[in-house]
């Protein structure tokens, strides 16, 4: 091992945090976006964190975003003192994974790719250790097939970024084992997640595939002239947005079907919503529908760069998030 | 006409509201859960309100609806002392309207007896006063087919309840005038909501045809038993529904494209989505379908009545609310 490792003994004494179930030590794979996020998140709940990656400039990439990331975290009641001071970054794979107790990957979203990955985990973490990847489109089921203990490997997706967005959809593969899902569970949740489990592996899972059929019809809608984007957008944030924000479609048809509830919202509006929904569109991404949806994403977007929207987006966000947990009586 | 109306003289030396551009009587066109929420809003922004229906109960219910909502207008910060001094009721259609500025009609879903209504109305009401549909449904262009002024209708349709829901959807028939449709959106915007005018006339409008195509999705991943509706639900509150309320679909994606924004986004990820669209689910609310969904609807939500249940989602919702308001330098 190029370098020395902290001992787990010292961080244990010096300031492990309690509430983990003695997880100290993650193991990042993967210098990129949601990598990144993880890191910063994960230190700021006190762990040690390794992060691994062949590319050069890993450590200049993660360094920065982690500083770009901390006034989130800071504004979400997080504590950022010092927290690169428990960030270390080993270029082997074997090497940064020797004393983890969580691995979260985020490699390339190829099979043959992450299959090699986690054989190598597998032979040189700790036997306690957790394994999670961050897939948003391989199968837990079909990694583990490389492996000789596949009831450790989970996907824990988030919803990016996971430093500020709560959900984590936690999906066993076939031979993921109960304890593993559960371990899974405990410690995203102690890091201040909302980690959901999958009962079914499928494709996109349930968030993607939720936004990518509002998405489909929004690109219907756009390209038939129905309303801009930037119409669309506001469309959304002033009605279904905020509703969802706080009550999830069930629910908020529950409450519409009054006394009654779901039952009678599905007795009564249900079958017009179903008679409707072949008459949904079915737009494709040909040379038009993309020249119009980037041509208007320019005039609706196009006046300010991307990182300065996203952080106004991030601050609008956090302030909801805040507002939100403190109608729940949560602390910020 | 059974009640003299209050003049509108009166109204203006009074407590006449000086922003709603010379709006001072609105009459409400059914008295069921939408036009009591409108009647309340109204009120809320210093109207006086007519509420007509034929039902015998009209009164007593629209009664108790306002009163029901005042603690919720009063938490978004809107006077709610004496609403109900400037409330009357009317039972004869002609006469509720006979000095109406602004007619905001409730009635059935049904062509023939919005047709009436309107033939009615355009020959009670004031020359001046604008007329506006709640419908969801029916399009202006088929219930102006029955009127004289067909320049002077369009459909407002909120999203329910228009009292906390900032959206209204502003839906210009063939035949609407420019004006109405300016008219109708100043006054929305004086009334505290979010008009957004479509481009075109389409079945559902925007937001229910993007709400009815994540629903599709979401009745097909709980029937498949990927997870349950409850746990859907969180997974919408913990991630697109957060950024839904800060940021609609187009600006999420122009976001999640990095510093390309929308067109890296289609190149790059765009077409994996695409390719996802026809393994969406197209599930049917057949009998075994809507006793699943009513089964896990008692399950999840009936420990507890729908109205508690209601008022704590909007006791959220106006958190949510007054925290963005804030977060974008508004007053609240």
């Amino acid at each position: 091992m190029p370098d020395t490792p902290l001992t787990p003994a010292v961080h244990a004494e010096q300031d492990g945090p309690a509430d983990l179930g003695g997880c100290r030590n993650a193991t990042v794979i993967g210098a990129g976006v949601i990598g990144t996020s993880w890191a910063a998140l994960f230190l700021a709940h006190g762990l040690h964190v390794t992060v691994t990656d062949p590319r050069a400039d890993a450590e200049e990439q993660v360094r920065a975003g982690v500083e770009e990331i901390t006034p989130t975290l800071a504004a979400l009641g997080l504590p950022t003192d010092g927290l690169t001071g428990r960030l270390r970054f080993e270029p082997d794979l074997a090497a940064a994974v020797a004393d983890a107790d969580l691995v979260q990957e985020n490699g390339p979203e190829r099979l043959g790719v992450k299959q090699e990955i986690w054989r190598t985990v597998e032979q040189a973490a700790p036997a306690h250790a957790l394994f999670a990847t961050s897939t948003s489109g391989v199968p837990a089921t079909a990694i583990a097939e490389a492996l000789e203990q596949p009831e450790r490997l989970v996907v824990g997706h988030p919803f990016n970024p996971p430093h500020l967005v709560p959900l984590v959809e936690v999906v066993p593969g076939q031979r993921t084992s109960p304890e593993t899902v559960e371990r899974a569970c405990a410690l995203y949740t102690a890091l201040g997640k909302k980690p959901q489990v999958l009962r079914k592996e499928i494709p996109g899972f349930v968030a993607n595939r939720l936004q990518s059929a509002l998405f489909r019809e929004a690109v219907h809608l756009v390209a038939e002239g129905v309303v801009t984007e930037a119409e669309l957008d506001a469309i959304v944030t002033d009605s279904i947005g905020l509703r969802w924000a706080v009550a999830g479609p069930f629910q908020t048809f529950h409450l519409g079907g009054g006394p009654g509830g779901l039952p009678h919202f599905l007795a009564h509006l249900g079958t017009a919503m179903a008679a409707g929904w072949p008459h949904l569109g079915r737009p494709a991404f040909d040379e038009p529908t993309v020249a119009l949806l980037s041509q208007q994403a320019q005039d609706a977007f196009g006046a300010e760069p991307v990182a300065g929207l996203a952080a106004r987006r991030d601050r609008a966000q956090i302030a909801l998030l805040n507002a939100l947990r403190e109608d729940r009586g949560e602390t910020a």
